[in-house]
């Protein structure tokens, strides 16, 4: 299948949080128009991104709960476990270890590292802060899938590229700056700043 | 001026910070390509995002640095300062309410606010963890322009009620919970999870 547009996925993703309400509930289907109210998006828009993965809803009778569940799981790859490893045991990489809706969704993290000898050694939610020098001897028996990257701007790249020769293929970088991946690896970036530049645009703009 | 769409918003965020880098080393001018490269775009992109607000670019010369920076910090509303209030003192609050990335780009903490005995009244990087409960009256003398929510997802709609009333427009929702508004406010949201589906989604069909 073709990699998905980031948009989409977003969608999807809600959807998917949506879905599993309505199954907590009992709640038996859902029509495109409580999808689309529910995420914030049109019927349509709820209709188009389910009918790229093949026409699984019944005109009249919305999507079957249950299903609809296990095929978007399918789609987002939540079919299986995810390990992650954190490199960045400061303010944002702890908050992260700790973050309970990972574990949830099937993302395990399998080992938290950074460089600060003061931290090394430290517990993290059940994790011994390890020694970011470690990683290439870890990564064949820890078999990380993703690295969350929360070091600062300056050892982002460096980080990135430890990452990759460690054989980890998914990148979630928080760290302020764009990071140089070979084909193959994908980079997903978060930037709080941007989040809020976001809102600042609207709201200067709304006035 | 229109709101303009969520991802030419990131973009222009993007363009902004790569052209401080170059501002700080002294560098006058950049190119569409240039400016692509860095953000992970292409060129007819930038040109596309940056002629929306005006042709300001000069065919063979490239953008002016510190032009481009005065009009971009113009678009996304940093011409001046904004004031936000984090409510939920927890792992997530607590590494934002301490993120300096923030402050330099002008998005000041004005205060933090939770609704646990225990942690009301604690210190956090110079805040006073306040009670909730004291929003509407802190709210017309800290002139809040941006909450960031950061509470379990079962408190999150009470929560951003309770800032809509305190006369806040716009609410960073960090809670993995659909929040409903009035018009006129807006609300973006990061969900940490969707975060990590999108790098599960692309490793699955990577496969």
């Amino acid at each position: 299948m073709k990699r998905i547009a980031d948009p989409s996925v977003r969608r999807l993703s809600a959807y998917l949080r949506f879905l599993e309400d309505c199954q907590a509930r009992q709640v038996p289907t859902v029509s495109s128009d409580e999808l689309a109210r529910l995420a914030g998006t049109t019927s349509a828009q709820v209709r188009k991104d389910l009918s790229f993965f093949g026409s699984f809803g019944k005109r009249g009778l919305g999507y079957e709960v249950p299903d609809l569940i296990a095929r978007l799981r399918g789609i987002l790859g939540l079919g299986r476990p995810w390990h992650f490893v954190i490199v960045g045991a400061g303010k944002i990489g702890s908050a992260l270890a700790q973050y309970a809706a990972f574990r949830e969704r099937g993302f395990h993290v399998v080992a938290v590292y950074d460089t600060d000898a003061a931290k090394i050694g430290a517990a993290l939610d059940g994790h011994r802060v390890r020694d970011v020098a470690q990683l290439l001897e870890d990564a064949p028996l820890d078999h990380p899938d993703i690295a969350v990257i929360t070091v600062p701007a300056a050892s982002a790249q460096a980080t990135a590229d430890l990452v990759v020769r460690a054989g980890i293929r998914g990148i979630l970088n928080f760290a302020p700056a764009p990071l140089r991946v070979p084909h193959g690896v994908t980079v997903q970036t978060v930037n709080m700043a941007t989040e809020l530049e976001v809102l600042s645009s609207a709201l200067a703009h709304h006035d």
